[in-house]
């Protein structure tokens, strides 16, 4: 899976995962109007969480159009939509199909992780198929999935296991790019190292048996907030796939993301949601007005690109 | 809410919860032939998953009918329903909406965590409730949900605060059950202690702000395969409720537990999955038969309540 992320990569000369995460508040006023009234608002029946799934779905589809010719890859963050229950999470299936059906890769960002037997679960949930009786059946089919590697080395297994038999792809946390990654991420151990450097290691050693090319379908979380964490981890994995959360409305931007990238600008992608997505309320983008909010997202895409493109060249 | 669980507790004098980890290999063929029939087996319309999901909710069903009176709480595990896609979500909420209205406490097993923003909406989506528009509505409303810390403080504090604006609770990991947890738990920092212990006293400090009687609504999930961990670590948390996973299955028994309660013999609550809700294939429950799966799974409770009593009695 990672060699056909890396050829769409290459296609679009564009490292760039659109975030959709749509918070409601980034969402024009219009389409949360549109879907209560579809739903007919105020009657006993309309579901408040209907609503906001289908605002959601109607926001996420105008942007993925908007996007999918110039952008190898989106991130769904599961969360956004878990928020809103079971309407919430059809709006996510949705998403996803919509997404692989326009050809982009998904990178279902769900953070999953737990014991052996579970994350097979998760496992199947995100990336693989449950059985049931004779069949074989995908529930939500992204192409990657985002895994929390707290609980080691059995809890990841299995994730490894599904992206070979079905040609899929993970991203383990080892360094996030929130604030507080540091508490215990950084955690110096007693051989000197930060705790996410053994991450990382693990990273490596779990990855071997998942190659497909030069890199291997088992990639990494590097916050693109921490620039000298991102180069050493680059150096450390250098099969390793990075992910790199963090770029705009986190602070990070295309200078801090220079050395994530091998020497041939390849090896990382970087996600942007807010600063996409909800580009409509920046004044950069204010031109674009609400009604053309997709618009917006295209042109911060783009721009995002530029920085990226420049930022790599200049190293 | 930590005082409702351990009145819960008192009252049943059961520190025992049920996980509902309904693995399609646990279910009597039976339910799954009638779900199938009742979903058209064979015809082009019939879902494999939505088939999964109604063997899944009847199974369940079946078996808290059997245990609500002498068991005070149930942890389904949500990858088990998420690998059903929708319509195993659906019976997820139906599980979580039956349970309580028996006046039975729900955990939900989620392991969520992420960064802060992201955070809230997981902590929204099991504990709180979304806003739309004007209205505050619920999506799958547990008790209590266990949470990942690897992002660390800001990735905790939205699910504190959801505890204390709608009265629940959380059980953060700090030292799992599984046989890999020790790789990155385990890790010795530069101060000599492990990182669970790291943990363990940011635990301590999340928990200051939801204190609920003499234990903190932030709580801590401390494997019972691990007693000597767990020993200390009732030490290190005075104020922290444990939920500890891994007996029976996973090779715990009461003498392993006895010092992870407090004097009184409160503090903790154990789970037992597998144990319970698949002790119809055991031999030691055989009589039942799998036509009496719940009721198997009843006298197991009953002999794991009586297991820890007299574990607790002994010490």
């Amino acid at each position: 899976m990672i060699s056909r992320l890396i050829e769409k990569i290459r296609q679009t000369k564009a490292p760039v995962v659109v975030g959709l995460d749509p918070n409601l508040s980034f969402i024009p006023s219009r389409l949360l109007e549109e879907a209560a009234k579809k739903a007919g608002a105020g009657t006993p029946q309309a579901d408040p969480l209907a609503i906001a799934a289908e605002a959601v779905w109607q926001f996420n589809k105008q942007i993925v159009d908007a996007v999918c010719d110039i952008v190898p890859a989106v991130k769904p963050q599961i969360a956004m939509y878990e928020q809103f229950g079971l309407p919430g999470l059809a709006a996510y299936d949705r998403t996803v199909r919509y997404c692989r059906e326009k050809g982009m890769i998904v990178i279902a960002d769900v953070k999953r992780g737990d014991i052996g037997s579970t994350s097979e679960s998760y496992a199947i949930a995100h990336l693989g198929r449950a059985r049931v009786g004779e069949d074989l059946v995908p529930a939500f089919d992204a192409d990657f999935a985002t895994v929390n590697p707290y609980l080691g080395t059995d809890g990841i297994r299995p994730f490894v296991d599904v992206c070979n038999a079905w040609d899929k792809g993970i991203f383990v946390l080892v360094k996030t790019s929130n604030p507080s990654s540091g508490e215990f991420q950084d955690v110096r151990t007693e051989d000197g190292r930060p705790l996410y450097e053994r991450v990382a290691a693990k990273v490596v050693e779990w990855g071997e048996a998942s190659m497909d090319g030069t890199y291997s379908n088992v990639g990494a979380v590097v916050g693109a907030t921490y620039p000298e964490q991102g180069r050493r981890l680059r150096e450390l994995m250098p099969h390793t796939f990075i992910l790199a959360p963090g770029y705009g409305a986190q602070g990070a931007s295309g200078r801090d993301l220079a050395h994530f990238f091998d020497r041939e600008g390849l090896g990382c992608i970087v996600n942007s949601s807010r600063g996409i997505i909800a580009a409509w309320r920046k004044p950069a983008y204010a031109s674009f007005g609400e009604k053309d909010f997709a618009g917006a997202s295209r042109a911060a895409a783009l721009d995002m690109i530029e920085d990226l493109r420049s930022a790599i060249e200049e190293r």
